[in-house]
């Protein structure tokens, strides 16, 4: 362990204590006690349901360190947690990292981590609260839980969508799962982070959530972390609908100089772009850009209970769910 | 990956699921939506606050696969978190589970886990809300997290101790880490798990917990996860105290037949017996017995800032922490 755990514990609880500070005057306190007791005490908003997701990121899984800057490995581990949040129309409050290190890890390494996660938390006021530290049998290993809030009885579920709902996604696809085509394509050419900010620097969609769950826009939503593909899936099987998509109409991610739209493939199956998926009755006018981000409408909601593609030909097929294990693994 | 990560997910939730319904009607529901969304959605009860405690379980640092049975991990895993909430005078109200697997764990080691998981969980009337499931990169990797409830500004905090308080220890110290000691001695040499229930079946303490809380007899409390040594340590060090402790008073832990108490050093330092360390002021009458447990008073707290221990011929020494380091861990 490069610091014993009491001092990383200390670390991060300085972390906590400078990321609560420039909030404590502008919004109720919600954690009471954080870092350092048994357990974190918070005291969430009257009138609301809370929200809680937690996300792994293992190294050789999720992220590998000759490819991903410490910053951008903590940064990709929290926006995990607060897309989640995203998805069910929700604020988030409060983190907890737990941390497990390899004995010879450098501290500078854990500093940089804590500094990328710390940013994004910073950009979206939530505060580290508490976690768990550990030394690690191999590879760095975090586990992230992100609680949030929402009024009560309206958290978006995956399980709204109706026949008929147009389906929509934000932002563009592909771009996250192209960055790793590339890295194993060219193991030893190293991809520069800021031109792949979809890939090392994804954006959890916060404010886009809020606002249609706010306006009533959405019948159910996702956020794109396994990929099109199969969130698109999620959403049928829990829904007990199916729905049909338009090859063209899918926002393909722009990669490169000159850029070029990704693959198809990547941008059906890709995941990790942390867009969020949703649907919306038809009389719904939505937005074609909200919070700053685009808004596409790729195909509707069906009875069959199967998700089926239509290709520029017009030709249809059946869209199989292929997420995380062919193009988003980092390893093998 | 035993079953592929939807099969997990799906064995997970069906374990949720027919965890809830037992106090469906025994009391409100918490848990409004479980797994199978991008995050749960919970509805705590009003005018309390929350508890929020999440811990690793790493195989060859918290256990092995060769020393512990599936239901022993998945025991002690949650009885981690457990011990957190019962250490605030809380109760626990939904479980998260992260587990990363290795791809070659057979199926039935992960069923037997979720069994020693899920009946825990069941004593306690604890639910499984959700988590994260990954293929692990080396070992088994599983955090847990619980979120509990205390009445509002309730929470017994470790901060609270005052010079001349008396300090309590529940149960019996050093059982955990004796069985430990007797493992890495004889490696060839199996325990039986029913013969040291201490180490392998620890039971967290939150009906004392939550009585000591209502009963106003507490002023600070601790879980001795890390050794009293260290834990006591805690205590003063969040206090800004210090504390004096008897030798003879410390109840020791019996194992093996015929029984024998273990040595004053695993009771001192061995830690994860999950027992309830508290202060209480001078003037309140602690029972000897509460809810079952023994408890016993073993020193006081001084405003000296460090941790003494007087010896049974009345030598007073310096209490250093040295929990986990020394007595608890697993490998190395």
């Amino acid at each position: 362990m490069p610091l014993p755990e009491k001092a990383l514990i200390a670390q991060i609880r300085r972390t906590a204590r400078s990321a609560t500070r420039p909030h404590a005057t502008s919004r109720k306190r919600t954690i009471l006690t954080g870092v350092g007791d048994d357990c974190a005490v918070l005291r969430l908003p009257a009138a609301h349901d809370s929200l809680v997701t937690t996300d792994f990121s293992l190294e050789h899984i999720h992220f590998r360190r000759d490819w991903h800057p410490p910053e951008s490995v903590g940064h990709r581990c929290l926006a995990r947690g607060l897309s989640d949040i995203a998805a069910m129309g929700g604020k988030p409050l409060a983190i907890f990292l737990s941390l497990a290190l390899p004995p010879d890890l450098r501290q500078s390494w854990v500093n940089r981590f804590i500094a990328g996660l710390r940013n994004l938390a910073e950009q979206h006021r939530a505060s580290l609260a508490g976690g768990d530290t550990a030394e690690s049998p191999g590879g760095i290993l975090a586990d992230i839980v992100v609680v949030g809030s929402v009024p009560k009885g309206k958290a978006v579920l995956r399980s709204g969508a109706k026949p008929g709902d147009r389906i929509y996604v934000s932002g563009e696809l592909g771009g996250s799962a192209a960055a790793i085509s590339l890295m194993r394509a060219h193991p030893n050419h190293k991809l520069h982070p800021q031109a792949y900010p979809r890939h090392f620097y994804p954006q959890p969609r916060l404010e886009l959530g809020r606002f249609l769950r706010e306006k009533k826009f959405v019948s159910s939503m996702i956020d794109t972390s396994d990929g099109l593909s199969t969130d698109l899936a999620h959403i049928c099987e829990e829904s007990g609908v199916g729905a049909e998509i338009d090859s063209t109409a899918i926002p393909r991610a722009t990669i490169g100089n000159p850029g070029r739209e990704v693959d198809l493939d990547l941008a059906l199956h890709g995941g990790e772009d942390y867009e969020l998926l949703f649907t919306a009755p038809e009389q719904k006018r939505i937005p074609s850009r909200i919070a700053g981000v685009r808004v596409t409408q790729i195909g509707k909601i069906t009875r069959s209970g199967e998700v089926f593609l239509n290709n520029s030909q017009g030709k249809i097929s059946r869209l199989h769910p292929l997420g995380w294990e062919h193009f988003r693994k980092v390893a093998r």
